[in-house]
Parts: C-alpha cells; structure tokens; sequence
C-alpha cells in the first residue's frame, strides 16, 4: 500500500511510502543537513538511495545534479514517482542498479559529494533478518557493506570530494578504519542522543577524499524531550 | 612558589600545586570520575601522575592500592607531599622516573586499571614550546607518546582491565587506531564540550585489554553556562 506523505519540516516536498515495504527514518533527514555544501558542487550521489528522502532534501540545499542508485525495484519504483509528483527530474535522477557493478563502469573522481545511509546491521548467524526481504536487504549489509561504500567513495569522489555517512555509533571505530583505509580524512562528527542523559544512538560522519588531518566533534543533538515529543533543535529540522 | 589548594569538589582533599611550574586542570578531574571501576580492582597505575590530582581522587572511589609515576623531579616532589598532608600514604604511592624504562622491568598484567593524562601536542617544528621546560615536558609529546602509552598498558594490565585516557578530541582516531593495535578494545567514549553549540574540546576514553567488542557513546557534557560559570552537571565534580 503505497501512501503520500509530506517530507517532515518540507513542506513543498511530498514523499511517497509504503510501510510494508520501506519508510524513510530520521537518519535520512540528519544526513543531508549535516553534510558540507559548498554552493560549487556540480555533482552529488546517494548510495542506495531509498524512496529518495535525501536526494529530495539536498536539492532544496544546492543546484548540483543529484543522482540516486537503489538495487531494489520496487523502492526504486517508488523513488521514480516520488521524485516526478515534485517535478525534480532535471535536477534528481534515480538509477535502478547494484552500484557495486555500476561504479565499475564509471568515471573516476567524477563526484563532489556521495552520501549514504546504509544498512546497519552486520550479517551474522544470530542476526534476526526481518519477514520482509525489502526491509532485510535495507537494514543488513547484504548487498552493500562498509567496506564497499569506502571503496566505492574512494572511485568516484573528486579529490578534497565530500562523502557523508549516517550509521549507529558502535561502528565508529570501523568507520574510521575503513575511512583512513581508503585515504578518505575524516572531518567531522556529530553524535545524536535520544533524549538527554542518554547514550548517542545516531553517528553522522563526514570525511574527505585525501583530505588534511583535523576532525572535530561538533555539538551534541539530542532529538526527543523527556515528554517523548521533539525537542526545538530537531523540530527545525522537520516541523 | 608552591600554594596549597583545595581539589575541587573534594573539600577534604588538599593539593599541592606551583602555578610557575604545574597546576592540574578540568581534564585531571573528568578522568578519574569517568574510568570505570568495580570496587574489586588491586592495584591502579597512573602513567605521568604530576602533583597527583587522579590518585587522590581515585583514592575517594576505590580502596586499591595506587601508584602515580612522575618523571619530573620538582613536580614528583609536589605530588610527595600532596599524598602526605592528605595522609594517603597507605593508599598511593608515589614513584621518581620514566614510566618508559620502568615498566620493562615490572610484572606483566598486574594492574586493574592504568589512567593517563597525558601530554597533548604532537611535537614538530611549529608547536611553540613553552618557556618552562616543566610546563614543555607535560603539555608536548616529548617524553610520552600516545603509543607508548598503548605499549606500556598492553604489559601491564590484567586481562579485560581497563585503560582510561582523557585527551583532545582531534586524536580520537589515532587513539582508537592505538588502542586497537594494541590489543585494547574501545569501551565507551564520552565529548566534553566547553558550552551549549560549541564542538567537543575534552575527550574521554576507554578501553579494555581483549575487550569484546562494543563502543558506547556515552552522554555529552558540557562544563560552562552561557555566563561563563560551570554547569551545575560539573559543579557536581568539583563545588
């Protein structure tokens, strides 16, 4: 069942769902806030891009050329349309594909920013996948792991390119060696807590392609008041 | 000039500081509330003690045993007769020398937990040293790098005891990089952050010798109101 919703906090942005299949989270509407623009970018990418939440949210920041590949049709589908009732084709293009083999047969450094909200689960025997194989594949690091998102990154990025990374704050450390790994610096971090005296649950990351040593951790978010409701800071986000 | 003061938050604990020479700071305070302890440790090393603010502190929380090792003279001699007006000397001692060339000749795996303040700036060409060479020695990488320090807890520590290490947020990868390297597994890591909307200036982090993994980020902190006075969350360590 396939539904329309408004994109939280945008709200000339409509975006279309299907719960039992896949629905866009917080992670994709931190991301793209977070992630350096300059205003020059001509060219962006979203790895495994969804029902397209962040391309949509990043054209409203920058004019560059977005591009979003998703390996599942049926989401890939639903991106397609999304990104048609906002009549954002010239600027979005959504391309259906494993960019695992896509990447192969493209340019090198050709990228300004990629962005990527990945699957967050390692596989392993004792992970629970979900019923549903649209959700599986979107939470566990089946088609597209850490790994592959560096090297990839690594490939396509211009030199001094942006790549942002939305993930859960126990794969820091890996984060940060794969990073190093493939000469992609990185620049800056921001922590989300759920609610003050909580542990952060949500690790935005951003690292640059041979970029200067240097991070820093920038402000703490913390998304929900002790009533449960969102707090000012994210409600800027999206009410 | 030496002034005896009271440590901070610890009415009943007096220190000895020389403010020409070396005066402990915020950082001396955080890691010793922050390191984790189970009441059922032994023995506590603390790796570059300078005039002993984190053994009287952890003397507060813990009945093991401490020893804080300072290679400078004049500072060693300040930390003596801190841990004698307090009259700690059953609990912590106190040893002259370079914990690089004491520890090959010390037991392996004897201590619980090691905590390190350690100096911050990397030496080169561009740091501007200091005009005290006491001063030079605790804030610059000249006696003590980050990896000695990794190498010297890899001996000494029991199995699954802890390393604790306050120190600048731009390190935290070579840090993870180190612990990582060195067999000690990255536990829970916590941003200190001087005001609301600043990015972290304080990091605190530790580790466990063949740790399992998983890393908690834990709550951020913030030590100043917007006056300038400390936050009531820290006037709690130290008022």
């Amino acid at each position: 069942m396939e539904v329309i919703n408004y994109l939280l906090g945008y709200k000339d942005l409509k975006i279309i769902q299907d719960p039992d299949m896949f629905c866009f989270s917080l992670d994709s509407v931190l991301l793209p806030q977070f992630v350096t623009l300059n205003l020059n970018e001509k060219k962006i990418l979203d790895i495994g891009c969804g029902n397209a939440p962040m391309p949509l949210i990043l054209s409203t920041r920058t004019s560059a050329k977005i591009v979003g590949v998703e390996i599942q049709k049926e989401i890939y589908e639903l991106a397609q349309k999304t990104i048609q009732i906002n009549n954002k084709e010239d600027q979005i293009s959504i391309i259906h594909g494993d960019i695992k083999e896509l990447y192969k047969t493209w340019e090198s450094d050709c990228f300004d920013v990629i962005v990527c909200n990945p699957p967050f689960f390692k596989v392993n025997k004792e992970s629970r996948l979900n019923v549903s194989d649209q959700r599986k594949l979107a939470r566990h690091e089946i088609t597209l792991n850490l790994e592959d998102i560096m090297k990839i990154s690594r490939k396509l990025l211009k030199n001094n390119g942006v790549l942002g990374i939305v993930h859960r704050p126990e794969r820091l450390i890996d984060i940060l060696l794969l990073m190093r790994k493939n000469n992609i610096e990185p620049k800056k971090i921001q922590f989300i807590y759920p609610k003050i005296g909580s542990d952060a649950n949500i690790l935005l990351i951003e690292g640059r392609k041979n970029g200067k040593l240097g991070l820093k951790i920038l402000k703490p978010l913390i998304t929900h008041n002790s009533d449960g409701g969102y707090t000012d800071e994210i409600k800027k986000y999206f009410e």
